[in-house]
């Protein structure tokens, strides 16, 4: 019956009984309560991942900021909007998480202070101070934990030695990288391809719609986690 | 019939035969390929305001900012991202337009340049430069044309003296103010409540359903119109 299906995919899945931490989506930096800093990203493909990690029998956690998704079924999700807010969430939880999977556009300059009041519109030029938010992806990878950290690298040049460089600065397991701002790949489409690179490996994941894509990253990420916690 | 219906309601209601022209929702400058700034603003009162229009027998167009709505029936959309977009949108079409209702959020200050590839983090600051966008609604109220503007004023602070004063300045025939960072009004709410001035004369429209309360400004619009053109 149902329920014992259930059972075994939770028991026989690539990704069975292990957590898995998400963080999907954009944040978003208020300037002041009308005005905020924030990025392309429609969190398709962090969502896509969730529900893929569901699929190979995990424990899902997704930590999304502020996008207009429906939450995959059997996903935990937790809203947040800022950059400081998704990193509480993230971070309080990586300590449980056997993986986790940083696929969120996480806005990496914020405004020095939020104004209170709506700037009034003044002076011809206006200049804002922006200051780097915490690096989660980098404070999960090094807490110290045995997390399996895979980190994404959207870049519009460059790709492959930003990825790489990426890789190895951030400690990290794996990471996934892929163009942006060419036509029909990346933010917002439906379909999009990734090169991915680990430690002495990588492989091509072709041009293909963003579900299909996400299921072979899982099959990827979980072939990897367990040849590197049986060796 | 249906179709002697239709053709009554436009030849009898309270806008009937006129071209209204309105925007709606918020602006996106981008700072690179990856990076933007925007206003918080769902467009809900602006799509409300179209759809009331049209029920009161205007030819409606309607510029949109990225928004997720769908499109009232019978209204011409027009969809731009960017406070330049959206200007051009807009200045193309005022000389036709017997009333603009101007209820953008749009984004008035714009990186001086935008980044053709993304910008990487190196440094713990970064400083932005933005200069001013183009103000649409004063173009429009100032192009010499006989277009009935109408602004929106949203403001955290000191909304009566900010709103008098941008009627003022901004040669507007009338102006809709409403809080915003209050509890359940303003941007995303389902509902507000807006104070509405023009010379000699004001009123307030209490909290209520933003389509209602779009009926009520549409037929406060109507009646200022008239006034105005048969004085």
């Amino acid at each position: 019956d149902l329920a014992q299906a259930v059972v075994e995919h939770f028991q026989t899945g690539e990704l069975a009984g292990l957590n898995v931490l998400l963080n999907a989506g954009p944040t978003r930096e208020n300037i002041d309560p009308v005005r905020y800093i924030s990025n392309h990203s429609s969190g398709k493909m962090g969502f896509a991942l969730a529900q893929a990690c569901v699929e190979a029998g995990a424990h899902v956690t997704l930590v999304a900021g502020p996008v207009y998704m429906p939450t995959p079924s059997g996903v935990e999700r937790i809203d947040v909007v800022s950059a400081r807010e998704m990193a509480d969430a993230v971070l309080s939880r990586s300590a449980q998480a056997d993986i986790f999977i940083a696929s969120a556009a996480v806005v990496d300059y914020t405004p020095v202070e939020i104004a209170e009041n709506k700037i009034k519109k003044n002076a011809s030029q206006m200049q804002l101070i922006l200051v780097k938010t915490i690096d989660i992806l980098t404070s999960v990878a090094t807490q110290g934990s045995a997390t399996f950290c895979v980190g994404f690298a959207a870049e519009t040049d460059n790709l492959e030695a930003y990825a790489k460089d990426k890789l190895e600065k951030k400690s990290l397991d794996m990471i996934a990288a892929n163009w942006i701002g060419r036509k029909n790949v990346g933010f917002n489409s439906e379909n999009n391809a990734l090169s991915v690179y680990w430690k002495g490996g990588e492989q091509e994941l072709g041009y293909m719609p963003k579900s299909e894509l996400a299921r072979e990253l899982v099959t990827l990420i979980a072939k990897r986690y367990h040849e590197k916690n049986t060796t």
